[in-house]
């Protein structure tokens, strides 16, 4: 039986692992998770799963769920994420929260030993460099979740890394890929939410229509596998099928594919190396889909990619401004505050005023963070 | 140093591979070799990689290929085959040679403990049980070298062979993919040399063209991964490019993907579990291709594939049947002897007279590889 402590069980990412442990109840056991304000959901998987631990964001809602749930130990804050993430006696974190907020939970876990299944890119794109030394100071592996990330790992199974020649990383497009960079100007945020592909929260769906999504996930790619980033690629692929490849020295590719079901590689980062069987998993019918399609990124087009790639490149607390700059500026465009494009411009205006502190410590990196989202608000407010 | 004995220099793959170990000598060393007719190029090859011992084909051969290289040992027949696979001192065996001579000597290399690199598909095809139960016992690798179960090999490379689900093959259709079967009737053996995708030698082309070659793999890959012919798919992907698949327990679907080079893994079954550079090989570009396309299989328009599954499905002498008659079909076509078509039937044919043994030792199998193509003769002359 595996222990599983999971940081943001409410969201999309969240629910699905819960599905996974579901599915697997022989194999899996949820022994603490957090939530944010949705208390009714927190005291719904605390009776299912059984859960002795939980945290949830406001002190406001301690007493209503420790009254439905008496057996559980109820937490708030910093505090109770990290409880969650490293006091459960959980086998293997799932890191499943939204934005930054993942990051110290990640590296108290981290130190303690206990493996992470990291669907939060924000935290290896804001602290990258914090968590692999904590990783390897203390032997942790760190699993990823995100479908891209997963599909590297898979393919490098049993490969020796050296012999990466380069990381070919797919991308669907996201909601606006038949757009032009000018007929973006109008859009809206119900436009934007409707991705063609996957099934995602809102944050990440604006992230797939700007292409920052594939930027972080090229920052996070260059953290995982410790990939310069001239030997990372993005392939425009709009039925993401190939997840994504390796090529290796000898010209040979590998890539995983699969329908876009996010439990495939939840579930992979829960049984690594082994695999269960995934029951109520559609296996891939690629004479059904027919045709596969691939097309160069235009980076013109995705101007967010670009900036990441830019960021990633600067290195140091670039990445810490591009992740933070972005969470504020899609909030706001979520907000209706500000226009789709707006997010783009907010992000290269949050760069250019920014002198890149190269190394930083953890306590930089959240000064930055919190400067950053500042300035991105007091932009309009 | 990898020492490295070469059955069939002269075929298609057998050229390769010297290619691999010309452009590797600092890695590889061809310490003995076979050929058929080919005594200019012996000589050749001898001479290049100053290799201490060789076989021709003919004994009449012999003189001419010692005073020519007089400081090595030529040999002939079956002995000289055997002799060049088991008794070299090589590190590994690569089994190119056509058809099912390739067997006794690929047993021998066996009890010797030589790991055999396996591209002469028919070996495993004419009597994959006795193969694999001596690999077993004498706890022997056998490394696919055919593109798609080199694939299969690599997708299954930090696996485990019990969470496979199903084995898929992509085949590429042939050089008569978008003809109907009627349009086959009268179609030519230049017709038929003309693969669009990859550069092979004369028999396996046809092969191709009929898709028997899929059939022989399917049965190839039948005996090298233990797996159910119910479990194995065929697709048609026309581009060639994903080189097969394995689909696991979790519906997870790992592929290697390339461009038609068969050195790439011609290369891998000589440093698995490593990778070596390919120094002139191009690296895949899909974007470049733009699309690659699947298709369900047609059985009754490739009726070579169906008459393939079927005899694997009886097991036994079938498939030496099968293999047999094909072999000696596409010899009476590529002296236009026959018609295209005539090769389905004649197989057919032989496959409907043959009373099939179950467990058939060695001397049953070649005796009903010889009977098979002497019934197949006997049709014309």
């Amino acid at each position: 039986m595996k222990k599983i402590s999971l940081l943001g069980a409410t969201g999309s990412i969240g629910q699905q692992t819960l599905d996974v442990i579901r599915a697997h109840s022989d194999q899996f056991q949820l022994v603490a998770f957090s939530v944010g304000q949705n208390v009714e959901q927190a005291i719904h998987i605390a009776s299912e799963f059984h859960v002795p631990l939980i945290s949830v964001a406001n002190e406001s809602d301690v007493q209503t769920v420790k009254n439905a749930v008496p057996a559980a130990q109820v937490l708030t804050g910093a505090e109770g994420l990290e409880a969650v993430a490293s006091e459960s006696g959980a086998d293997v974190l799932v890191n499943a929260v939204l934005g930054s907020v993942g990051l110290q939970p990640t590296l108290k876990a981290i130190e303690k030993g206990i493996p992470i299944a990291i669907a939060n890119k924000e935290t290896l794109v804001t602290a990258g460099h914090l968590v692999m030394a904590a990783a390897k100071k203390y032997n942790v592996p760190i699993l990823p979740v995100d479908s891209e990330h997963s599909a590297l790992f898979q393919a490098l199974n049993g490969e020796n890394p050296k012999q990466i020649k380069k990381l070919v990383i797919t991308a669907s497009g996201g909601s606006f890929r038949d757009k032009t960079r000018k007929e973006l100007e109008g859009v809206s945020v119900e436009d934007a939410l409707n991705h063609p592909n996957w099934s995602m929260g809102s944050k990440i769906t604006i992230d797939s229509a700007t292409m920052m999504n594939k930027g972080l996930e090229v920052i996070e790619a260059h953290v995982l596998f410790s990939m310069p980033y001239d030997r990372i690629e993005v392939v425009l692929h709009k039925e993401s099928i190939i997840h994504s490849m390796i090529e290796f020295v000898d010209t040979s590719v590998m890539a995983q594919l699969g329908t876009p079901d996010m439990r495939v590689p939840i579930q992979y980062a829960l049984t690594y190396p082994d695999r269960l069987p995934m029951g109520s998993g559609k296996s891939l019918d690629l004479t059904e889909i027919g045709k596969l399609h691939f097309e160069k990124m235009d980076y013109e087009r995705y101007k967010a990619l670009d900036l990441a790639i830019q960021a990633g490149k600067a290195g140091g607390t670039a990445t810490t401004v591009l992740n933070a700059a972005n969470e504020a500026a899609v909030d706001l465009f979520l907000k209706k505050q500000i226009s789709f494009l707006a997010i783009d411009e907010m992000i290269e205006k949050a760069l250019e005023q920014h002198s890149i502190i190269a190394t930083p410590s953890l306590e930089e990196i959240l000064a930055t963070d919190n400067e950053t989202r500042r300035f991105v608000q007091n932009m309009v407010h």
